[in-house]
């Protein structure tokens, strides 16, 4: 693997969430695979698991990590190709990219949409300048439109705690007062759609991913009749793709309840953190003994590391 | 050792403090010790000294050491159960807690009083949630109501530097401009009560601490008076606890001066640092031979490496 | 070398390069001598290049590394002697650097001009006092006037590239939107004076750098006649010496371009970067193939390693 910044990336996403198994069960038997290798990890935007995880990862790998916080640092990157920069943009993206690259092997980078702009969102437009300049793999720490690590995390709980062989796996938009990004349903789609599972999408109508990822994938607008004998109900807020970044609908009637969960084949809560308690999911449901959600953060760390080993081996 | 809160966790405080002059003497005897372990250093609060020598403690153990400033990211926890999270809380402490428990061996963290509230402060309630909720060892780097590691660096630096058996000890308060916590008082009694000295308060009226902490050690109103005959002066403001939270004087004449200093018996002084000069000390004091400030800055290196080694020992 | 703060702190430099030179073709060569040694990183400035740099120049040296953000953290530090600090300043250069000074073998502290007051400025005033009260070797991260770990990268590369025995380096001055420091040109003019090559400055009016670092170096009022012949371009910009801190001129002529280096002798383009694209220098020029200033990116690390080798061996 020459880069991670979706399944596109992965020739056998099967083969690497069984990667993901084996160093969960043996963190350390690669420690001496990242000696004298240096992990960047770039944030354009916050993070709390995805940077703890990907350390730990990378530290389990004997990796050496340094994390540069551009959005705190104040460091204002330029990425209009022939611009004139006499304004605020300190550094333009080719030089930045480029000069990141002589101290790192590997660069992990978050950026975020602006939810302004779906075209230039939906080009990756930042973490593609990023890329295109930088001579080292980059991996994605969260893209625009992409959370694959999440996905790939997500699979590996999946995998984990199904009881049967093809469970069922409803994603369930659930209300959330602030605009979201899309990358975590699209992505959790786009991993989904290859594993062994039957995938139902369900959201209120507006709420509609954009065709690239569901395409072939059962959309019930219907959240009760989605519900029905799911193995796993993986809520998740999100803003509209069609009228782009709007919140349309905060009806508390799409938060996930115990009520809910009874119409399920006593499947599995999941989310991938943080969570909104009592908008997204009730209380009971997250305190309940079906909930994977802090199964899932843990797997954030083995899906780094899988991902990580990858990189240094190719 | 199964969490290091206060002395409360330690049943041989003399113990401790001789395994801390163990570890001064020799850092690196137990370098492998945190072999592929990992210290979590979570800040609600900045830091300097506790920082650095935490994270200078845990590598001189072998940890590798991840640092989490969720102040300064912004990322706001909620603490009240059954919350519905619609306003500014992005994660309630009980994922939190959960999920760095996931990345970490032990977790080290430092909050702040609110000084309005105090009830909530003395139950510690954001250390206490953080605690609850956490499955992993959690040392405290300074909570609302006491500092335990600068304690046990404070204690180590009096057996250090004791030149008879039981010497006397004198807590004084000073002024400062800004109200500050009682965490450092309260910590320095609770500690030193059970250290072979002889320890007297003294402050202004209206500055009396919790009963809590003070019971059985004597307060002597009047600064000169409590000086006399003193081997040690440890100063340090502190905001009213009976008043909560208020500066009641600033008064000029209790801070430490070398007229002060001559009425001890060529004591030493001492303070947490960072200190105020020429409103806590005069400069010829902190800058005089008798100024064990820095010095209980570096017993703060192995207050806390004997205590993260009896976590990783447990 | 018990310090690093300017080439005066360098008995050879000549030999430092090679030494440069010899850690790049086998950066791992000296990897055990940072063992159970910490290089603690102060920045009271931003920074991309010299944060990433020197943490990678480290843990080449197998150091382990502790960066503190003081800028960020909003340490207010008080350096004048003798203050009553009743205001905002919460702890005194005096107590700040010794205390580091326990935690770290080495330090690395980057510094920044007021560019109000010339007079504290170049007698490095911060820097200074720091170095002062600190009880470890200090390595100047760039300070208020001089920035020597880049001006060992830049003749480190000019040594790489150079075409002929005795090269002609240019530094020009060019246009910028906000008033810059002198430190990267003084430093610069200093390091290359004591390099074999033939060092010519260009500037307009009123930007002469001061007297101290320049004398014996010609300076040319005609950039387009300074760059004829010229091996070297090294761009920067930098505010007035003489009219302290001010902006005297924009003017967009002194841009680096095509045109411009075709007078010089197929010469290369030389930056520290972050650079302003199309203020500074022209895209064709930054991005064509005798650009060099990824390749002194690069550099930092080896330029570091240098430094941390001999201050960890003295």
């Amino acid at each position: 693997m020459k880069q991670f910044l979706s399944i596109n990336d992965v020739p056998d996403p099967s083969g690497l969430v069984q990667e993901a198994l084996a160093l969960k069960a043996d963190p350390f038997a690669f420690s001496h695979l990242g000696k004298h290798k240096t992990l960047g990890l770039v944030f354009l935007n916050p993070s709390l698991r995805t940077r703890m995880s990907t350390q730990r990862a990378a530290q389990n790998l004997g990796m050496d990590v340094m994390v540069l916080n551009m959005d705190k640092d104040g460091w204002q990157l330029e990425f209009e190709d022939g611009a004139i920069m006499n304004g605020s943009s300190q550094e333009h993206i080719k030089e930045a990219a480029a000069v990141i690259s002589q101290y790192c092997d590997v660069i992990g980078i978050r950026t975020f949409p602006s939810l302004q702009n779906r075209e230039e969102d939906y080009i990756e437009k930042i973490l593609g300048s990023f890329v295109k300049y930088a001579t080292v793999p980059v991996l994605s720490l969260e893209s625009a439109t992409l959370h694959p690590l999440q996905s790939l995390a997500d699979w590996l709980t999946i995998e984990e705690h199904k009881k049967r062989e093809v469970p069922k796996v409803v994603l369930s938009w659930a209300p959330h007062p602030r605009a979201l990004p899309q990358a975590v349903p699209n992505s959790f789609v786009q991993w989904l759609k290859a594993a062994p599972v039957e995938l139902v999408i369900t959201h209120p109508e507006g709420y509609e991913l954009s065709n690239e990822f569901t395409v072939g994938v059962p959309v019930e607008y219907d959240q009760n009749k989605a519900l029905v004998g799911a193995d796993f109900v993986y809520a998740k807020n999100w803003s509209s793709y069609n009228d782009y970044g709007k919140i349309l609908s905060t009806d508390s009637s799409w938060m996930i309840t115990e009520k809910k969960m009874a119409l399920t084949n006593q499947g599995a809560f999941m989310h991938c953190l943080p969570v909104r308690r009592n908008v997204i999911v009730a209380d009971q449901v997250l305190d309940g003994p079906n909930s994977l959600v802090i199964q899932q953060a843990e797997n954030r760390t083995y899906a780094a590391q899988a991902v990580l080993k990858r990189l240094l081996e190719k």
